[in-house]
């Protein structure tokens, strides 16, 4: 068995493994940092369903490039460990034995089935999607050759897979239990929003059902039968309905897990091993503004656990280490964009704060004349007493995707719509709304005015 | 003598005058707002430019609509005041003695013309760009059967103008004292990738050139002397050399003007006198960062300043007040985005603050292989010690509108580079760089390797 030797371990190849590696090699120079990976090319995660469409086409477009882990000098090899030995500190491959000072789990995610489902996934036509080149690569050459596509799940990865899907020609049916699509991260009248513009590309939605059983003639999927005795006929299913933490590592190595399975970490993103750090979706999360264990799994997310560990392996150099998932997510449908951040009022009323929320609708351009000039509408969500911002959701073109981290950053630096009133902010003609409508700002307002 | 009586007199339809009303009356509903303005249509400011090219071809398409005041229960009227009577509350037109209990004063800004200049505007084909409809007609009627075009001063204003008169064939030339164009917004690596664009416009560039005289023939423009001695044969001149405070009625009034000649005001936009208040171009500005008085003219800082005004008028609403303007700027160069917040490298050495810059180039959509991705570099300008952000320049498509003002609200907010490594941002394949390189962060990165 080779014996190879590091200071720092990091197992995983996605996005939260490499960052934590950069960081670490950055700020420990002198220490050897290696990181290992299953897959020698690694997809990027959030691509994966333009990979389906036109706009990236195959796998080959959506590989994550290893140059920025290299050349920073952290090592990298490719293997799958079997096994993590805390009290030696060694981890085991097939062939390799690998000590280590530090070590840090990023083993991220595996799609979730619900149990309910049974073995579907051993039926030919079902698929999961996972991040997986060889996985991604299967269910694209399997659907070229058809055309009756149903997708079980409406989250993000459910909305873009079947988007591109029905842009290229295929009848998609969208199924999912709840009443809208997008619904953790939309309140209803975006989300309503969306769906009318899902229907325009084409997808039908079979929302507020649920999935009775997975139909197949010889081993192959024919269709799916929903709750209410309905079957949508199907070529091809997709389960896309969220992911868990890849933990069965952690698992056996007797690491303590969380409600979601994720890893017990603290802020530092630390087990209660000070040598073992998890982080990205295999590490349990909390939420920022609700304090509950969260679900949420997002790339922008594990980055920022990610620089929180790699700057914390031998020396806690930031006070405000990781301090819960603020939920901020962005999309494109049908040329609109969605985004969101925090809490929606559902979630916050579920969870009982004490909220108002302003809604302002103006153009995102100034004057409207502007040619490409498209409406823009932003909802936020603020605590009825301090005014501080928990939540906001936008709509409007693709400046969203940079508005909405406005508003994230409102949430984590905890700043009241009392302060946007002096907010001082850029605004031209041909990229953003007028200086006396800019959105975030208004939508604040009218908070205020409710609260008066 | 008509007699007219009102609660909050508000002198000026600019954006700050008109946010100040509405913000009034939101906040005091049983009170008279009156708003009295010079010209029934008023311009959008910021996109006068855009009249001369193709994007909006005319003043009709750059109206400020009155209805957004009107509609919060604001009355208008059009005239002229010609004297103020602070003692006994009333103002006057020619027609009207209007009493008031609280007054705005939001007289804007006029065209600065360097006293060298002489009395070069009396001359046919030389202009300013004043915020008048009448005067934008008469300069775009005027040069529509021109071609040699000159224009003296490279701010946003004279680049934008200048871009708008090549897009339509004309032979332009820009002429400035300093050594780079927007030189007030980008320090010299930024600026140089402007300078690169517009020459591409077909812009000629004539930089660290003083104007000597303006030629004429017959008491009409013939070209522009500099003192190198060379000439710039022009048809055209625009002097785009700034705007300086409207404050004649002030002065008259004998309100304290500050030194670059605006009004003098305290955080809340009060004169000395708790009942006059002024707000926009006409009122002084402090720099927020560098506590120094400034001359920045921008309708986002107005709009906030009237805010703040609008809602002190009768009981201070906010604490915060208006802090200082943190001269946050965004323009389009030939489909480049260009946008800068706080202080330049250049202003902060210059000012002899402690920083340490760090920039990052990376692509603005991810993976790189998505069709319309384009590069994105932001500089970041952090304190020494602090880490403390206070400026930042961006330069890449159009998602910069809304990242500057990211990095105005992290200056805003005195929020520090150590912050940033925990900061969640949304990401998204079609609308934003990878969470991995998210440009903010890693330029702040960078600056925290510096310091090491």
């Amino acid at each position: 068995m080779k014996q190879v030797e590091c200071d720092v371990l990091v197992i995983g190849g996605g996005p939260a493994g490499g960052v934590t590696a950069i960081t670490a090699k950055g700020y420990n120079p002198e220490k050897e940092v290696l990181l290992i990976r299953e897959d020698k090319e690694q997809l990027v995660p959030c691509a994966i369903p333009y990979v389906f469409g036109n706009i990236l086409g195959n796998t080959e477009k959506d590989i994550a490039s290893c140059a920025p882990v290299e050349n920073t000098g952290v090592k990298t090899m490719v293997g799958v460990v079997d096994e993590v030995d805390i009290e030696n500190k060694k981890v085991y491959t097939k062939d390799e034995q690998i000590s280590f000072d530090k070590l840090v789990l990023a083993t991220g995610s595996v799609p979730f089935v619900h149990p309910s489902m049974g073995n579907a996934t051993d039926i030919e036509g079902v698929f999961t999607v996972p991040k997986s080149k060889k996985m991604i690569d299967q269910l694209k050459t399997y659907v070229d050759t058809k055309q009756q596509v149903t997708i079980v799940g409406s989250g993000f990865i459910g909305v873009e897979i079947g988007l591109e899907f029905a842009k290229s020609g295929k009848e998609v049916t969208i199924i999912d239990a709840g009443g809208h699509i997008l619904n953790t991260a939309f309140d209803a009248e975006l989300a309503s929003q969306a769906e009318e513009l899902a229907k325009k590309a084409g997808i039908t939605l079979e929302l507020g059902n649920f999935v009775d059983s997975i139909k197949e003639e010889n081993g192959i999927v024919t269709g799916v039968s929903l709750s209410g005795g309905k079957v949508i006929k199907s070529e091809v299913v997709v389960l896309a309905t969220g992911y868990k933490p890849n933990t069965d590592l952690a698992k056996k190595a007797g690491l303590k897990l969380a409600r979601y399975g994720g890893i017990w970490v603290d802020e530092y993103m630390r087990t209660r091993n000070h040598d073992i750090f998890a982080v990205g979706d295999c590490a349990a999360r909390r939420d920022f503004i609700t304090r509950e264990p969260s679900k949420i799994m997002l790339a922008s997310t594990s980055v920022a656990e990610a620089r929180a560990a790699g700057s914390s392996l031998y020396k806690l150099k930031y006070i405000k280490g990781f301090n819960g998932t603020i939920a901020i997510f962005s999309t494109v449908i049908m040329g609109r964009s969605f985004a969101s951040a925090g809490v929606t009022e559902v979630q916050a009323k579920m969870q009982n704060f004490d909220i108002i929320t302003g809604t302002f609708e103006g153009m995102n351009r100034h004057p409207a004349t502007i040619p490409d000039a498209v409406k823009q509408s932003v909802k936020l969500i603020a605590m009825n007493h301090s005014g501080r911002i928990i939540g906001g959701q936008i709509v409007g073109g693709p400046e969203v995707g940079e508005l909405i981290n406005i508003i994230g950053l409102l949430i984590e630096e905890k700043v009241s719509i009392y302060s946007l009133m002096s907010l001082q902010v850029a605004t031209h003609p041909l990229l953003t709304a007028a200086p006396t409508n800019y959105p975030i700002i208004k939508a604040a307002e009218i908070i205020i005015k409710k609260m008066d």
